[in-house]
Parts: C-alpha cells; structure tokens; sequence
C-alpha cells in the first residue's frame, strides 16, 4: 500500500477541503489518504471552531483513511515550523507524497528552497519575522517574493523536506475555493473560504452555509457548541491579571516587553478583539499576538515548546479500514512513537502539552479531549 | 486624642459588630475608633461577600472613624500571622487600647501568651498546624487549651502584642451575637453569626436578615453583587490545570505533595465545593485548604508573601472627620508608609499583591477595588 500525506486544520472542513481530498487522491492514485491536523488550537493562535474529535470524524467521512494529531507545539506555530511538525510525521508514516494547496503551484517551489536552503539555518530560529527574513533572503537569492499564506506554507513544505534523509514527493495544486481572505459566501457558489464558513455559522446564517459545506460539517455546525476566542478572554485576562511578569515573560513566542504591554493592556481590555487591537503595533501582527495569546491561555512556555519539537509523535484520532491495514503495514518501522490512547504517563509526559491544551478548550464545549476518547473507527463512506 | 484599635473583617458588619463598635467607644472613652480590615479576601480562605470598599463605608457608618485595610498577605493567614498584621498596623497608629470579641473573655490570655511567649519562636513560623501545636505547647505550660476561634485570635493578639516595645492595653470582651458556627437567625433576635447573615442574603432571604443587620448593611446586601467562591471557580480549576506542578508547589501555604492532589482532582471536579471536598483529607482543615485556593487563585507565592509581610502598610480606606483629625495628628511619626491612593508605582511594587487580589475580585463585581478609589470621607452618623 501507498500513501498520500495532508496537513490541514478543517476549521472546519468544507467542499474545498473535501474536494482537495479527493484530488489527492486521484492524482498520486494512492491507497491510503493520511492526514495530519491540528488539534485544538490553530496556526493563527486561536481555538478552533470545532474541536478534534469532530473535525477528525468529518475528515474520515469526507476522504481521509486515517487522521493524525498536529501537536500543539507545531500547530501554534510560526509557518516553519508549522511545516516542519507536519512533514515530519507524514514522512514518519512512509507517505510517498504529499499534496496541498497554494495559491501560485506554478512556482517552482523546490528550486526557490534549495536556492536557499544554505541560509535557511539563520531563519529557522523561532522567531515572528521568520516571512520578513526570509522574503529578503529568497529575494535576494531568486529575485521571487511570496505574499500568499498558502505559497509561503509550501515553501516551507518544501524547505522541511529537503532536510529528510528520503524526501517525499510534493504536489502543490491548485485551491479549488474562494479566496482565502474573502469574507462572504457567494450565491449560487460550492466553495467558501474558511472565514467565510465560520462567520455564516457563527451567524448561524444556515441557508448561506448549507451549500459550501459537505452534509456531515452543516450537522456538526448546527448542533455542538462552537468554540472561539471570546470564550477564552475570561480565562485569559485572569491569567494576565494574577501572574508574575518574569513568569509570563517565558512563554512561547513573547518577545522582549509584549509581556508588560499585555498585562497592562488587560487591566482595562472588556473583550478579547478589543484586547488584542490595544495591544497590537506595527512591530507585531495579529497573528504573532494571538499565538502568544494562546501561549499565554495555555501557559505553554518557549523552554517546554522546544523541548516537546524534539519529541514529535504520532497521536491517532481515527481510521478508516485502509487507514488501519496501512498502520498495520508501517508500524514496525515507525521512527516515532505512535500513541492510540492516552494513559497517566501520557497525560502526565510525553503528551502533557496536547492534553493541557484540551482540557482548557473542554472548559468551553464540556467535550472530554483526551480521557476516555479512542480514535474513531469509521467505514469508509465517501458518496 | 487617644485611640482604640479594632481587628475585623465585617462580612458583612451585623450588628454584632455594631454593638462591638459602641462597646470599644465607651469602654475606653477613645476619641477616635480605629478599624483594621481585611480586604477582599479573607482570613478563611474566601472572598468577602461585599468588596471593601463597601464594607469600609459600612464601619464608617457604624461608628468607625478610621478604616484601614489589612493587606491581603496577613488576612488570608493562619491565625497568629493575621493577628500580628493588624496589632502591627494599630501599634503603628499609636493606638492606646485594642477591643475584641472573644469566647470566654475571662480567660487570663496574658498568662497563657507569657507563659508559652519563649516557646512561640517554634511555632510561629509558617505553618498550617499551628493551633494543634501551639495547643499543645499551652496546654503542657498552663494546662489551658483554646478551641473556640476567637478564644485562639484573641491569644494570639496577645502574643503579637507582647512583642512590641510599646504594648497596648488588651481588651477582649463577650460577644453580643449568636455562636459562631450557629448558621440560622433566630427570631425576634437582633443577633446573628456572620454564617446565618451570608446565608441569608445568598438565600435572599430578606424578611430573615433586615431586623440582624443595619440599615445600611441590607441595602447593600439587597443592592450589590454578592459574591462567593463559586463565583471564582472556574478560574481557579484554570489556573490549577494550566499551571505547572512545580510552579504551583511554591504557592503560599501549599504543603508538599498537596499541589498534585489539587492538580488531579481539578480535573474532574465540577463545582468549587466538590473540588474542596475532593482534595480534603484529615491532615488539612477546610480552612487551610481553602487558604491555599485563595494563594493558588492569586498565584500567590510563599516567597513573596513571606516578603511582602515583613514590609507592611497602612492602606486608608475611609475617614470621618475625627479619623482625619486623628490622622493628622500621628502622621509625622507613623513607624510603617501610609497609602491613600494607588499610583503606577505602588501598584506594581509596594501594593502589588493587594491590587492583584482586588483585581481578581472585581473580575465578578466589575468594581474597581484600587485604580480611580480614593478613601470615603463621611460625615459622623452614628445613629
């Protein structure tokens, strides 16, 4: 058996993403689909809507044989490193390919990170102007800039699998959906952007989310509680409120003096959004203030975030019979640890993070994340 | 003009305390009633059911002229530390005499204090059992044993007071109101316990609690938000599963070993008296379990508790004219730095620990407890 890899987030899953699916599929003709997703917080800092369980249940039902756990130490990450976690347990998985979208997948990708491969030693530091550097690097170098997410993430997808001893092999394609900024569902459209579909289900706007959405993420979206920041922001302002400024000056991704400027910041700030705009400037982005936010919410600290990037694993949220057979076929030669259930050693060590991170997105949604959740056993059902 | 000192925490002032406060007047002729309080959060490990500045206004109301808070790293104490914290902070007014209420005010507490003061270095160090061993020190010096809680405050006002050069006169006195523990009001009574009066008002219980409290005190009882430990639970069971273990074991009053059972029966509880009633075990009281909550909500630590404690302050709260006066008249040689108003500075140094706690409390009431607060000034109205 062969597989295909994929390093999504479904937040949540929509008729792009199933339609991406399905290309992957029938472009590398693979007998597995894997896909790797992130759990409960994102890479832009914020929870997601849904939280695992489900967005692993609507993957299975919608093309993939067998979902994996992004852990939270490279889902709230910077796109490197993003890339990197996510390469690194496909390849784990003796995938043979790996397909994913980009808004340009007529660049040419490989010539663009092997052009500077050679520097990339000097960016790859955690750090939040990781695009800026290594734009200037990549100008100077091959005279092409990249602006769009998606372009940005597969040069990273790239990057990650020059380091691999057998590199997999990359299929940029391209996103059949609306732009990934557009805010609004189209009429008369099948494809919405990610944005778009939370915002009609936050609205509750159902007529306009039905058609984007395949029929199992429409049932899911209508009846769990869907999570977002605001639900957090109590949670968060205590924590900035109570702790020690030494204390929070560790935590993931905060730069020198963001620690004061946010503890000073929620002494006043009423909402989340309105929290995050007080504290924004021109140095940081939204994106960066929300990934330290997180940090923040989940005290996950830069000391123990690296120390976890050194562990990777792979945690199974749920399979198909396929997804099973080539888990079957793999599992004597896997390079890193392969966790179905979580135990008190688990919860207590290797997966501390992951579980930390679940339990504080359960506080909202009351949905267990790790006790007692086996990984769904799904047949396949693809219409 | 001469003072007289009261230790108190008025949740909520009763008449009890009404009467105490007439009695202190006229037992020592004082021309001015001093109130040392306790802030937001109290010596039992709980928040006061109204913020302190409502309660500051209510002694004012009642016949104090002066009320100073005492900072929150004495009233969330064992008994001896919170003892000390206010006979400091009277001593430092150069207060003549010092009226409490006790069980059995016949006792002969300078005997026992002087009796067992040698031995008191042993025992008056941090620590949870300090009653049991102090106990036991008294009852082999004098055969005496203290149970009743205010029997054991008022020795241990006795023993801080034997400290000072300059002791003050020590006049413990019966209390008009119910027992203690008693949790119903009787009818046809004008005395309750503080229990019966906050369960009262919990309760809403209106027709119960009007004739047991002062006017005052009901309308603000029947006006404001009440708050409880349950209102602050769900920060707490956050804060004990994001926080690390070794983070949480240097919490103040946490004894070895008790951060991990908090840790792990967080997990599942769902309310705060579940969650106490989890962690309880015959080798702590509710008290002191409830104590260590109130360190870990605050993320209070023992070494800056210890810290802030060797650097006490008389925080006004509130003045009459009498108290102004009295004020004035002792100004230029108060021994401890007097603070009126909070400012940049003191909030983050020399108040820090008592915004942080007034910060937490007010994340229920939506009050402010320090930033915009000036001390009340009213006019005498002792009814």
């Amino acid at each position: 058996m062969q597989a295909v890899g994929l390093i999504t987030e479904y937040n949540p899953l929509h008729n792009g993403h199933r339609y991406h699916l399905r290309q992957a599929q029938q472009l590398t003709n693979a007998d597995c689909v894997i896909v790797v997703m992130s759990g409960d917080w994102l890479q832009r800092g914020e929870p997601a809507i849904l939280d695992k369980w489900t967005r692993a249940k609507l993957a299975l039902e919608n093309g993939a044989d067998l979902v994996i756990e992004l852990p939270v130490f490279f889902t709230t990450q910077p796109a490197h490193l993003f890339a990197r976690g996510g390469i690194e347990l496909l390849s784990a998985l003796d995938c043979t390919s790996v397909v994913f979208g980009a808004e340009h997948p007529e660049l040419d990708f490989q010539r663009l990170a092997t052009a500077i491969a050679a520097r990339q030693g000097s960016f790859t530091h955690y750090n939040a102007t990781f695009a800026t550097q290594f734009n200037a690097a990549l100008q100077a170098a091959t005279g092409v800039t990249l602006t769009a997410a998606n372009d940005m993430l597969s040069f990273c997808y790239y990057a990650a699998n020059q380091t691999l001893a057998h590199p997999m092999q990359l299929l940029p394609i391209k996103r059949r959906q609306a732009d990934h900024a557009t805010t609004t569902i189209a009429a008369d459209s099948r494809y919405a952007s990610g944005t778009a579909v939370r915002q009609a289900a936050l609205a509750q706007d159902w007529a306009a989310l039905k058609p984007v959405v395949p029929a199992d993420t429409f049932t899911a979206l209508t009846t769990q509680r869907l999570q977002r920041w605001s639900d957090f922001w109590p949670f968060l302002q205590y924590q900035l409120l109570t702790v020690d400024v030494a204390r929070s000056g560790q935590y993931d991704q905060m730069a020198e003096g963001l620690e004061y400027r946010m503890q000073a910041m929620a002494q006043h700030a009423t909402t989340f959004d309105d929290f995050i705009h007080q504290v924004k400037s021109k140095r940081y982005t939204y994106t960066r203030l929300q990934r330290v936010a997180t940090a923040a919410l989940l005290q996950l600290t830069q000391a123990e975030v690296q120390k976890a990037q050194a562990h990777n694993y792979l945690r199974v949220l749920g399979f198909t019979p396929k997804g099973q057979a080539y888990l079957h076929q793999v599992k004597k030669q896997l390079p890193l640890p392969l966790y179905t259930k979580i135990n008190q050693d688990l919860r207590q060590h290797a997966l501390n993070l992951d579980y930390r991170a679940g339990r504080v997105y359960q506080l909202i949604n009351g949905q267990s994340q790790d006790l007692y959740r086996q990984p769904w056993r799904l047949p396949v059902t693809i219409g």
